[in-house]
């Protein structure tokens, strides 16, 4: 798969089937990961491959008790995540999607054929795990494999899923992400982002750049 | 370029020319990375591309005065990130080549010939700014562009970068990351990793995946 296709259609992808993932992608998906750069080299990581129905159960259990107390904390425990106090439309129609879909996810989680557990210590910033996860995430994405980032099980009641997982709480580890993953029930496409010239500068702030791009410059 | 070329060879390129980058190249790889996931799609991202001598030069100085504080609060001044700490005698030889390259890019920051200036707000994690970040340097391997990230620029006395880049500092915006830019001098290649048999477990902690991998899934 090239490259472009990659970057611009690996989306979150929460509704997966149930079918199994083989062994050789899982491997190559972290093996991929791994590559990414990480802050001198440290590689201060380590990921849990998870495919246990038992672990995945109480991996989901675990999750939906994280999800529900961070959109009771968040969002008032509206299950639409804000989308009713989002002025424009268009974007609360997207708000609305995806807060049915991660509802969903939070429902199916030990469902979710595989999930790779990341950890990570001494990464204040994130720089030197995320470029990794991402890598991750990618590399499913070439062959065809939906994956989606959560970081909810890691910042709410992680203590449970320490204990899940059998992860010492005493060397400085903490779960940064779970990555879903399984083969998508939905379609790949290009997601809608503001475009190129909302987000971007040119030397200095505010100082646009005239580059005129409202299409994305790949089409799938 | 095939997703696995970029994913397994996109690895800190700090040597690179001063040739310029392309108009178009520069924005393929913003375009690129905004196609990455944020946190419920929130996108709360900015990025400034320089490539403005001047302003090039005053990021420069600032940059070298960060790197400066950083090695000296870290590593006492030593020039070799202390490598003489390190016991192992392959892993000494591969910081000396880091903390090489990184001091080169110090002194040579204001010639690179461009840089991206990564901005977030709202992103405790990292978890919504670091994928963005990646897919700019993969879209830019695609393109043949070497970059580096390095995060000392806004981790150490960042309020000299905000004077220069002319960005409002009461409105909740750091900045991430400073990507550099360029067409490499050195080559690309697959770079050295411990090896994923050494960092993933299955279902629990401490549990072998006897994946048996000990070369790159990969080969260039």
């Amino acid at each position: 798969m090239d490259v472009f296709e990659a970057l611009y259609t690996t989306r979150a992808m929460r509704r997966v089937s149930e079918d199994p993932i083989p062994d050789d992608v899982l491997k190559q998906m972290v093996d991929a990961g791994i590559r990414a750069p990480s802050g001198s080299n440290r590689q201060g990581w380590k990921f849990i491959v998870v495919t246990d129905p038992e672990i995945k159960n109480q991996l989901g259990d675990s999750y939906r008790e994280a999800w529900d107390f961070y959109v009771k904390e968040f969002y008032g425990g509206t299950s639409d995540m804000g989308a009713s106090n989002v002025l424009d439309d268009e974007k609360a129609q997207q708000v609305v999607r995806i807060s049915k879909s991660a509802a969903w996810l939070s429902e199916n989680f030990h469902k979710v054929p595989a999930m790779f557990v990341v950890l990570s210590r001494n990464d204040p910033t994130g720089s030197s795990i995320y470029p990794a996860i991402w890598s991750i995430m990618l590399a499913g994405r070439a062959h065809g494999v939906g994956t989606c980032l959560t970081t909810v099980l890691g910042m709410f009641k992680p203590e449970k899923a320490f204990e899940i997982l059998s992860i010492p709480n005493d060397k400085g580890w903490k779960i940064d992400a779970v990555i879903t993953a399984g083969y998508p029930l939905g379609k790949w496409g290009v997601a809608k982002r503001n475009p190129v010239d909302e987000v971007t500068y040119l030397n200095t702030w505010g100082n646009e750049t005239n580059w005129n791009l409202k299409e994305p410059l790949w089409n799938y």
